[in-house]
């Protein structure tokens, strides 16, 4: 088993207007923890010639296993998904180590025991 | 020597009340640069139902030589545990190269030298 | 061709004074898309012990191509050298998965195409 591929932290940077429908679509599948900020951009994300501050897109993150990593990113595509420039982006980021701090220990595979 | 385990980020999801504690013991431990953002969230870092997007948590960041990565996540559990829903995660990614901008060069182990 | 390799995350922790000129070099070499945040933080990033929170950073990211990733690290340490503390930092990660959320689909190396 190697514990380097287990987990890993799924970025999207979408649109304000797609954010509740990317959220509401995680929630529905269950992702247990999500974060957001609001994030100011350009190039992919808005529109770089505009440089309109105020045209703001969001940052989504969320720690998952590995194995359903894949599945989270269709998701968020598929929820944010408008055709148009701005649209954003979905990463996947291998992570190494795993922790629950209400656990004080680290998450491995299929192990839920707590301290 | 692979300088492509040589780095890694550790990231913390903790709530705002335990925020100020963790700053402290980070640095106690003379941990040399964190960042700080607050984020919203859901599921393991805040109460999903109630969705009050006042109740925010802290994201810590902070770039580390990987042989200390795991002091630094057992610092920042102890510091924000309380046991309780909402405690957050800490997660540990694997970094290839890091560079101080004041030095203009990467940082190698054992490496504090200035161009 | 190891799609593990192909992409990476730029992140790079500036300070405010020198965000603009950071943005505006990338912008000149045709990154095609950056987020930044605004960061509170210590150490290396800003005055350990004065603590004050109105000294904020920048946080700039942006995914690449692994091959371009160098070049852009040298335009932002370029960009934002004063040679003073508080310059900040860059750091390279690795991306397992990179997709554009227009095209609903995954980019690999050379791949325009869209569904």
């Amino acid at each position: 088993m190697n514990k380097h591929i287990e987990h890993c932290k799924v970025t999207a940077i979408v649109s304000c207007a797609a954010l509740e429908k990317v959220e509401q679509r995680l929630q529905q599948m269950g992702v247990s923890g999500i974060t957001v900020a609001h994030v100011m951009g350009y190039g992919e994300y808005s529109d770089f010639y505009s440089r309109d501050r105020n045209t703001r897109h969001a940052r989504i993150e969320t720690f998952t296993d590995t194995e359903k990593a894949e599945g989270i990113v269709q998701a968020i595509m598929d929820a944010a998904h408008s055709g148009e420039t701005g649209d954003g982006i979905v990463a996947v980021l291998p992570v190494s180590h795993f922790y629950r701090i209400r656990d004080r220990s680290e998450v491995v595979l299929n192990d839920d025991t707590q301290e």
